[in-house]
């Protein structure tokens, strides 16, 4: 039998470089021989993906906070059952852009939902699992958001105020701070390289644990 | 100040005939100079229309039994927060073709979802509203399931099979017989007109209430 993998998350606001220090971070422990699978949310899965599309389409309809949260764990259920926790259970570490402390950040922090609202879902769908690492990539939010405009089109997200996402690192660094252990805050204003550097080094401290 | 309208739902296995009956109602009730709005669930909204659409399309992925319930609490908090609501507050009735007694009866009866799972959800997204009437349509499942077949293309759920929808139904009575103040069971094996003769002077003893 083989012993179950470890789960990772990403974390940040926009324009942070999540995506790109998570493909730094899938080849650093893939070199060290673990066998890693990359993933994202919302989505995972062709079910989740099209709820993910739902979320982020811009739309005249304005969405209500409860059904842009219930859509959040809706996609985050399927995502989880069939495809994280089997990967998990088989042994492979699952590495994922984004999970619920995004939730806690953008809906709660940004959106201000009662965080026992999200808890209480949190616990419906993922029972008592939780991230056993958290990486938060962090920097002053216009730092992110010019790389987004750069990026092209918005949606309905990246087209929200800065205080919208002052808010939401704001309450990322507050969850980073209450739980030093699993999470690792990242200077995400530094040089890419740094940053990236930083990445390796931490994947090899998690690796070794 | 107007006073707020009653919000009255109509439920049943497949091929009931809920859309006629409901259709019939709202005729009945504009007859006696009351304001209508008539929708439907999962739906009422563009964007929970769309969430309709992913829960009714068939699709090679198994859906989870979570995912399926947050999408149709997703939908609902949608539709009740942005159209159900305002139309109760501003004096309108709104018939309903189905709601949360729906989810009870197929994800909870049908499904096997636990009712402790969906009383919270709709005490999330619902607060203490529930629909002032519900009227169910009752008949033995294998005469909804010849005429749901003939109307052609089966949709996700009209796939299963009979025990699946004679679970539904006995939750379904079981839910009406608890509360017969609420619960209006209408014997939808009868001949059509008497159906409809039955539904027309419920609404009428609704009306005068």
């Amino acid at each position: 039998m083989s012993q179950r993998g470890r789960f990772i998350t990403f974390e940040g606001t926009e324009g942070m470089g999540k995506s790109t220090q998570l493909a730094i971070a899938a080849a650093s422990l893939r070199a060290a021989g673990i066998n890693v699978l990359v993933t994202r949310e919302p989505g995972g899965t062709p079910m989740a993906e099209a709820i993910r599309e739902l979320l982020l389409a811009p739309r005249d309809e304005p969405v209500h906070e409860l059904t842009e949260l219930l859509l959040m764990f809706a996609a985050r259920a399927q995502h989880l059952h069939t495809r994280i926790l089997p990967a998990l259970t088989a042994g492979q570490w699952v590495l994922c852009d984004r999970f619920t402390d995004a939730t806690f950040a953008y809906q709660g922090g940004g959106r201000g939902t009662p965080a026992e609202r999200i808890g209480l879902l949190e616990t419906l769908v993922q029972g008592e699992l939780r991230p056993d690492h958290i990486v938060l990539l962090d920097a002053p939010v216009e730092t992110g958001m010019a790389r987004a405009r750069k990026r092209g089109e918005l949606d309905r997200f990246e087209q929200e105020t800065v205080e919208f996402f002052d808010r939401i690192r704001a309450t990322y660094l507050q969850r980073a701070r209450r739980e030093p252990q699993r999470y690792h805050i990242v200077d995400a204003g530094q040089p890419l390289a740094r940053v990236s550097a930083d990445v390796k080094r931490l994947c090899q401290d998690i690796a070794i644990l």
